[in-house]
């Protein structure tokens, strides 16, 4: 009856993170698929990162991932003379771990040489232990031997390429026709790489997007300026390890960062539906009608290049109903470019909205 | 190709609230309703607010509510020498703005007397300034006349109750017995009291929880203390203005104010149901099962008293899928009273979880 | 002794704003000069703004300004249906609310035609109802007579400049003859107009920053994006009205938003000196010397074009100690421009740092 | 000229904090002893810890803190089946990490026993290998053989005081009577024990507030509940490794958390009057004098128990000027108790405001 009831409830509500805990992220699956949210790049203390490995697990939880690898570097181990070398620690260290908490960790491990052909991932792997070869080529050999997923990390990185634009050397050639490389990252931490999407598209592979953290995600993505770590989005059978295997060999996959999103447009164009509506209009005067949209996902869309009399440009906010006033001269739909949702090295996702 | 494409688009990407666009707040309809978010009581420049009516319908938009009154008092008129008395003024410019936006707007104004009565607000009228009138009973019977639902505001205010807790004085009492008094304050800003639900349930009239905002909300609601200022949510059967009112006069309401719901457990039991889904366990050893419970709603639950061998509390956080590990010598369901769901004026919502 | 002492303790400190105070943003005085904090354009509901007068001054308080001044349309005052005109009414019921405060509020009002001359600000007049005239003209030479500061509003506004350049036409080319123009808006909410600098320094007049706000400012500028609204910083002998107002019909001044400052060297290179200091080496090795730079200032500066064997660039972090790590092969000092000073129209900052 | 450039410069002044960088705490130094702030309890992977040794060093950066020691636990090492047993490890690979970015590291260890008598920091030891002994009265003869300050950590922790309430069995006071405690944890992590004060008081030892963080700091401590880790404050002749061991045995100590201050009267006074400074009154009419409290520290301070016809409570925001209205009634100066500076177990500082 007293006010100090409240004092008492309040202070007990007080809420901190707890390990085990998953934030929810609005993406959606698309018809036929689960979206499964991945992040196939990060380093622990047993290559160059500042971390035990569990700390990977957790905090792909509170950033609401389904599926990780960490991908300890296997020529480059500076804490090697603290800690012994085990190529597979990270992942017998989190394998339990991840299992108790739902999530999906892929062995994994990274194959780093000097440009070419640079860093690559081999994921969905047995034992890291057997790639460890001088001969990357070797190395590559024993990864594909285990049924390896060949990922190829930042391509156009300034420390092995200056200019910053990736390049096919002979090595990537031999490789991609022996089927040897299955997804190249378009997204790695702050960096990107638009040709990405052509080597893609021309050769069938899976787009990639992942943090390749070293320190702490919490710290290197908190400003608000980052809603996320670079993702990769796979659209898989159902949620499981083999499921997600299967797709990513497949190329279903879009890649997601800051609000951006990048994929092929039959993959662009049902994930955009699936995360908007839009409402009858509920309010008309003489000139005009008056409509929403809503948007249930935590993507803010950019819709450019409106046609006459209709709004020039919209933003439709993440986790949002956004009105749109629209003028009785125009017919349903409105056609618009989403400009952050790109469906080619140039190009955009176009979308209608019915009214 | 380059670096400067993402800068640019990146830049193009900064997104500001604009008019007219509401947050989705996350709190979910119940079998046979649909939730309307409210805030009943609030004022603007024409009393002693600080801001133009239309800052109310904004600042409602961006909280992601659905309807409001704006409830300017009758006998307190600070700024008159600056601005002429009119008692229907927020009402008239706030119509149009409003419908345009696709929010309710209910005609309302303040009764301000000294204890007893105290304050009421008078919802659903046609005409303000037919109840200014000297005596109180003649403005709360040419309040009744236009159909309105009185509202009892903040009947513990320490300004009128020094100890501030509610009384029924006989004036009260008289309008409980004409059926005059609709709905009490259970919250108003961040005082609350809990005899009023007491009040409510014996003569079955509606918990009401408002702002009384008279500075700016996100100013006054901005710290992570407060997830939202104090809402009243009302189930009706569909979201509109008469719907509205029609579930408001049969008392179907909850109130809701820093992760604190307090309803009848006809309305509380459900919407809780609406929040979590219990998942089969995931995994399980020699000792545990594991399973997760996903809460889709803006509220943390925080689960007491669990059974032998389950975890005494749980808190399940809003937005995030919790992991439940559990001794196999337990049978599901797990039972749970939730802490922070008041169905009483001390009980605690029971609920179950079944795996 | 019990926990429950802390719990009752720290629930009680919890802490809202109060209006009166001011928070204390870290810009230093420069030598000879104290540096008043400023914004001299912001509307109220007595033209097109949102909010009360008195909203206005707490705003300030809590940005920490010394000096507003609240600047209503005189021929744009659309609630005029609702409110009766009075063009002095926002500073009556400001004077008595800022002097109990310890704000400096200047009279002032603004004279709103299309360009040309576009908008200006008379401040520091004594009655804006003479200024109403109907010629542009007589209008400034009312102001004038007042002996007012006549700033000219956002010159580039898209709105009358559609290319985004300021333009001195005729009539700005008269008005400067005679002594007419006082200072130009070099930004004006989150514009900018880079060829003010230059305007401002042939003609020997001020340079100013404000807000322009309509609407509440901390929802404005809310996100993490701006640390501030746009201010003028005034060079003033103390803080007074009458000194402020020396300083500014002197051209003592700096603008600043975003983390950058611009203004004549004479102001910049001081005010920089002021919030940096350079300690002596605390670490040496074989190849570097160690030394911090301490930044006592709410700027963040971002030092660039180091010589050879420097760095190349440094990140001076508002209110944070930085280490500078630099060969034995340099001498003390080096030499930076600091990419976010800017001294003219497209000049930056040049400074050294001595250790 | 055109709005591009300011965009391209704003992008570009985008800042990430950098190893290496140090926050400015606003905490002063009291006459006579500069203020160096410190924590004492922390875990590295050698331990518990989930973080190589280094991250607690940028951590501390980050937080401001001039000094740390890493404690890892010389009897608990879950991680020993995959990293060997080195229990002078995080000592060695943070020295010089910390000499070149100018932060004081303590070489240090914990004795980990059941209670009595619980957990034991040994700072300022030189080897810890030779202070793992079976008998703990061994391992802390042993360290004391090296010099060390042997605090006593969280002496009333519920897994080993069900009750909360620290207790001095006997072995704590034969090492009481030896000299043998130096330091008594009064702040770990978010418990607290009042009692300590009274413990550190009879036996003239030093109050102790650390983190005992084996996760993020920043994701433990984000909320903005907590403005800061628990730090201890220690006032030292100069800022060397030397004055601060000197001045920790002195006993000159005060311990910070949540805006919580606790030390005697004699460190707790001269450190309320450097934070704050009251100014001459501004105004009056003829009832009030308006006089200003500047607060240019960190900590927010909650006067209570004014006198007559004074305000009741004040709160002196941190890094805010607060303007105080008084009765002409009243002469200077105004008598308080501070709710949030503690000088006992249970006794508030009293101070005065001279206007």
């Amino acid at each position: 009856m007293k006010r100090q009831f409240l004092i008492v409830l309040i202070f007990a509500l007080s809420f901190a993170f707890v390990s085990g805990q998953r934030k929810i992220v609005n993406l959606p699956d698309i018809p036929g698929y689960v979206t499964i949210k991945c992040d196939f790049h990060m380093h622990s203390i047993y290559s160059d990162g500042d971390v035990w490995p569990t700390v990977r697990i957790d905090e792909a939880l509170r950033d609401g991932l389904d599926a990780i690898a960490i991908t300890d570097h296997l020529e480059y181990t500076p804490k090697k003379d603290y800690i012994p070398l085990d190529f597979n620690a990270a992942w017998k260290i989190g394998e339990g771990y991840a299992k108790e908490r739902n999530l999906i960790l892929v062995h994994a491990t990274e194959i780093t040489r000097k440009m070419p052909p640079g860093h690559f991932n081999a994921l969905f792997i047995n034992d890291a232990s057997l790639i460890a070869k001088d001969s990357v080529w070797d190395a590559f050999e024993a990864a594909i031997k285990q049924g390896a997923f060949l990922q190829w990390n930042h391509p156009g990185w300034k420390s092995q390429e200056p200019d910053g634009i990736p390049k096919l050397y002979d090595i990537h050639k031999r490789m991609l026709k022996n089927g040897w490389i299955h997804g190249i990252e378009y997204f790695n931490d702050s960096e990107y790489y638009p040709l990405v999407f052509t080597f893609c598209k021309q050769n069938n592979i899976a787009l990639m997007g992942n943090s390749d953290v070293h320190g702490i995600i919490s710290e290197i993505y908190k400003s608000s300026e980052y809603k996320n770590r670079p993702m990769t989005l796979v659209f898989a059978k159902e949620k499981s390890h083999d499921s997600l295997k299967e797709a990513m060999f497949a190329g279903r996959t879009m890649v997601y960062f800051k609000d951006i999103l990048v994929a092929k447009e039959e993959y662009a164009k049902p994930f955009f539906n699936q995360c908007i509506s839009v409402g009858k209009p509920f309010f008309q005067n003489d000139k005009n009608r008056y409509f929403e949209v809503t948007n249930n996902s935590d993507v803010t869309f950019y819709l450019i290049n409106g046609i006459a009399n209709s709004p020039a440009t919209i933003t439709l906010a993440a986790n949002s109903v956004t009105r749109v006033v629209v003028s009785k001269k125009v017919t349903s739909p409105l056609t618009y470019d989403v400009k952050n949702v790109l469906t080619g090295e140039k190009d955009n996702l176009k979308i209608e909205l019915k009214y």
